[in-house]
């Protein structure tokens, strides 16, 4: 088979002929089967290198492999600097990176509703395709579903990945100690805001984009140079405000934070003002947070500045206590605050 | 942690203060949160002897192994003989068997509509619990989302699985050769009937139960039996028919099958009759076609119809020619008529 990696090419099942996905689409006949081998295995398997029939058989390097899952619902399908495919590909490839694996490998699941229009499906397609190049991973395995018209979304995807354990640190809330200091790659809030502006019709000078970008090559690279990672930590759903809180609960720690030290562009500042949100509560698809012991601090910075993901990193906070799970805020203005988990939610489907 | 395997425990989501989903169920904060923790974790991961952070961190044992993936929109969740929870366990417990992996690590994913009563989502949950402890696999990572109100459909399920390769065989369609014998498990065309007669309204004396189950055991039983595997498939969306249809076409062999060597029971039988679907298409979900060479077909036969998942256990067909993807049945009349794959669908939602 030829390889589907020019990404102008036209819609291999051809749309004058199927404009729209039917319900046939999932029906397991051979509608569906022209589908997944023309769209789906030309452009994902187009070597047949992997072993794939009911499940996709992979060599494994690793005594520990990891293992994780995200469903994808956001809306719009598409917003300023990405897509549901890309998100869908790189929120799996980070859930593996904050893990300290190496990913490898990854599954896609379509939930398709009839009545998508066709080149909408080919379009994410080949971003979930460029953006599996990017991180260096494979979909080797796949499933796609097709439901009636008003009971789906448009497209609904689950990917779940496995990664290769290649280290021998427990990166785990658990490892997490007082004294170590709170790192993050860069700016934070634009991924829910990119996609709220878009819903809300909101327009700047430009566009707020997304930073959803996959995030295991600078982890790995932090890895190889020696830092003693002792818990990361992407800052998706709820934002940075939500992981932190979460980690306190899971290792009973007391952190701290410098609302000053903590960047947030001027546009996504303005917009979260507009729209009444709160920047530490907002998703990101491109940022971490890593809790890294103090004696690494400067290498740590040095080397996540290098990096194309890491440009914008900073310490944003340290560990100040153990026993009791608390995040504070010291304020712009010197006061310090709680900072609780939100009891509701802020943002709808942004991922 | 209490281990929480009595499945006749109320709701530990309190069903008076959330008698139904929200979207703040989703949201990344408190009430996600809480969810996850009580309902989901208490009952998957309740020793909390997995590493289970952004990933799940798994032991590993062979250098290769089997990933697969479904997404599960079945329609009504809940029918005879099974529901959405059981289908998504088994469903991919045999996709994994059918690469003759023994299954050990499942991740769950549910897309669920805001509006789902809670106590259906408990009933769910525990049929999740049940169908992974009687399939020997463990929930090991999840992921939540809920979606608006009228874009789902009360619940949808990906999960996907990772499978250990014991065995040094080429299960695949490429090992299929002439002379091969095509062994059924058991009685075709359950699952779909069980569905549609629900959904049609139909009443028979008996409901007509899904024969969901998982098929990993009498997989690895025959494996452990030396039979020598050539090929496996679960006879899911598209029935035996399809089933066979892509094995022609990945094999390029020709297929012959008897019509009356094919168990159909007779309610099921009439059920199709009266809705008019023919039960070679029809959709099963614990029923798998073995291809393997003539020499072991007394002795598979037996190792199957000794084990509770293959008492009907029976030969089918037979690989008669190669070169020509074709699939050819003799019928009750003698006369032979091509089985091909249906362009459409006969049955939507039923997995």
């Amino acid at each position: 088979m030829k390889k589907r990696n020019d990404f102008t090419m036209s819609c291999p099942v051809p749309i004058k002929d199927y404009p729209y996905v039917l319900l046939a689409h999932g029906g397991g006949g051979k509608l569906m089967h022209e589908m997944i081998e023309r769209m789906f295995k030309e452009v994902f398997v187009p070597n047949d290198t992997v072993n794939s029939h009911d499940s996709a058989v992979l060599n494994c390097s690793t005594e520990r492999i990891a293992f994780t899952t995200d469903s994808y619902v956001v809306q719009p399908l598409i917003f300023p600097g990405g897509d549901i495919g890309k998100l869908a590909v790189f929120g799996t490839v980070n859930d593996l990176a904050m893990s300290g694996a190496r990913p490898v490998y990854l599954s896609l699941g379509f939930i398709l509703e009839e009545g998508l229009p066709m080149e909408t499906l080919w379009q994410i397609v080949r971003s979930i395709k460029q953006a599996a190049d990017e991180a260096s991973v494979r979909i080797v395995t796949g499933d796609t579903k097709v439901v009636d018209r008003g009971k789906g979304d448009g497209v609904f995807i689950n990917t779940a990945g496995v990664g290769l354990m290649e280290h021998h640190l427990n990166i785990h809330p658990s490892s997490v100690k007082k004294g170590d200091v709170i790192l993050l790659n860069g700016d934070i809030a634009r991924h829910g805001m990119a996609v709220m502006t878009v819903r809300e019709g909101l327009e700047f000078e430009s566009a707020i984009e997304s930073d959803t970008a996959p995030l295991a090559n600078i982890v790995l690279t932090l890895l190889n140079e020696g830092i003693e990672i002792h818990c990361l930590r992407d800052l998706t759903r709820g934002g940075l405000a939500s992981t932190l809180n979460e980690i306190a609960m899971a290792a009973k720690v007391e952190i701290r934070i410098d609302e000053l030290s903590i960047p947030v562009r001027e546009d996504v500042a303005a917009a979260c003002e507009i729209l009444g949100f709160d920047p530490l509560y907002v998703a990101n698809e491109g940022r971490f947070a890593a809790f890294i012991p103090k004696k690494d601090k400067e290498k740590a910075l040095a080397v996540m500045k290098k990096h194309s993901m890491g440009k914008g990193a900073c310490l944003v906070g340290e560990v100040i206590g153990e026993g009791e799970a608390l995040v504070t805020m010291k304020s712009k203005i010197g006061t310090t605050r709680v900072i609780d988990m939100l009891s509701g939610e802020q943002l709808p489907r942004i991922c």
